[in-house]
């Protein structure tokens, strides 16, 4: 039987790249998208949907876990809260940190990974360019490696994977060029509507990545940032 | 300020009297119930809201998480699995286990504590008497605690607290009476109904331990055990 992975895809570029990782691993891929009560979440949905599409993904769960708007503290679920202008030069943990979003996702996928007999959690997370969330990092993901290991069955022996964890966002596009990932499929603005907006952390980070890789976003902003 | 904590109370006794202990230790308590698509949820709620007010713990959230139905492979959760009778003796993994459900349960906990401010999270889990869930034992919450340092903002420090976790039924039901915790509100059958089973894993283990305790179970039941 092909081994199989659950593969993390918010419908964002990393998350693409990290599933064509998947498939280039021989694996049968079911992905799993969450929906966390963000801003964005329809557009992200349909990149989700889009991205399976292309890729024949036919395993695919949708789960809504918007009780962490509900809880709040986030720029991304909180309306009260103002999304930042990007920062690409600041330290601090920024105000788009929705707490312990990843060991909730994490958590999801472990569980259906163990119903699936799945062997792996395929995840793109990027510690280098991850405007410092705690739980993007390589030490993060080791240490609920090991929690997934105490807390499922005997005999279940889940890695979780991050193909991209060490890549900056232009290696993040130049992989994505050459595994001819459908980029131009994902949905990376923060702030929603129709058109990526360019000006917040997660647009101005991808429109970086792209301009260093010299390879052309296809999709449309409303602003490009002074440096393009 | 009086430190927080954040207790999961499924409407159990276990939780019921974790959330005694959590009161005694001086905290100011904030009650965390989650439905997962259990067949009796509405019931466990019902008990959630009346343990609450019986300890007037004004700060509640209540989370679904029913996803973990649809993923499946439990037989709380997937009515295509009937609910085992109870077997004591039993070594195996039950039927009633949903996958890597604690992990669940423990992320939302540590995001909402991480908005909090708490320093604590309690959880009445039992490592003993918890018919083999692999979850439930003490080296799968201390990992836990290790994602939550690793995964949470700098500054961030919270403890899970498992107050019963060496404790058998017996010595929790002596431990709720001592502490005059509202055991008569609390609902344990896995299978529903107005009237309490008698016969699931969950009111047999209830039974047993007031049983053993000398204390009166003050709640119904359609069967007891014959051992009673």
């Amino acid at each position: 039987m092909t081994p199989r992975a659950v593969v993390l895809l918010s419908g964002g570029m990393d998350s693409c790249v990290t599933l064509a990782h998947a498939l280039r691993d021989g694996f049968d891929v079911a992905a799993l998208h969450v929906n966390y009560g963000q801003r964005t979440q329809e557009r992200e949905l349909q990149a989700f949907t889009d991205v399976c599409d292309h890729y024949r993904v036919e395993r695919r769960l949708v789960v809504d876990i918007s009780h962490l708007a509900a809880i709040g503290g986030s720029s991304l679920t909180d309306r009260n809260i103002n999304v930042d202008e990007a920062r690409l030069d600041a330290t601090e943990v920024p105000t788009s940190y929705v707490p312990f979003r990843n060991a909730n996702i994490l958590a999801i996928a472990a569980s259906w990974a163990e119903v699936l007999a799945a062997e792996a959690i395929y995840i793109g997370a990027v510690e280098e360019d991850s405007s410092g969330y705690p739980d993007c990092r390589g030490v993060f993901f080791k240490a609920f490696e090991d929690v997934i290991h105490l807390g499922t069955n005997t005999g279940t022996n889940i890695r979780i994977v991050t193909p991209l964890i060490s890549l900056s966002k232009r290696e993040i596009v130049e992989s994505g060029a050459l595994f001819e990932a459908p980029l131009h499929l994902t949905w990376s603005c923060y702030r929603g509507s129709d058109i990526a907006c360019g000006t917040c952390d997660s647009c101005a980070l991808r429109l970086r990545g792209f301009h260093q890789a010299k390879v052309t976003d296809k999709i449309d902003y409303v602003v490009m940032p002074t440096y393009l």
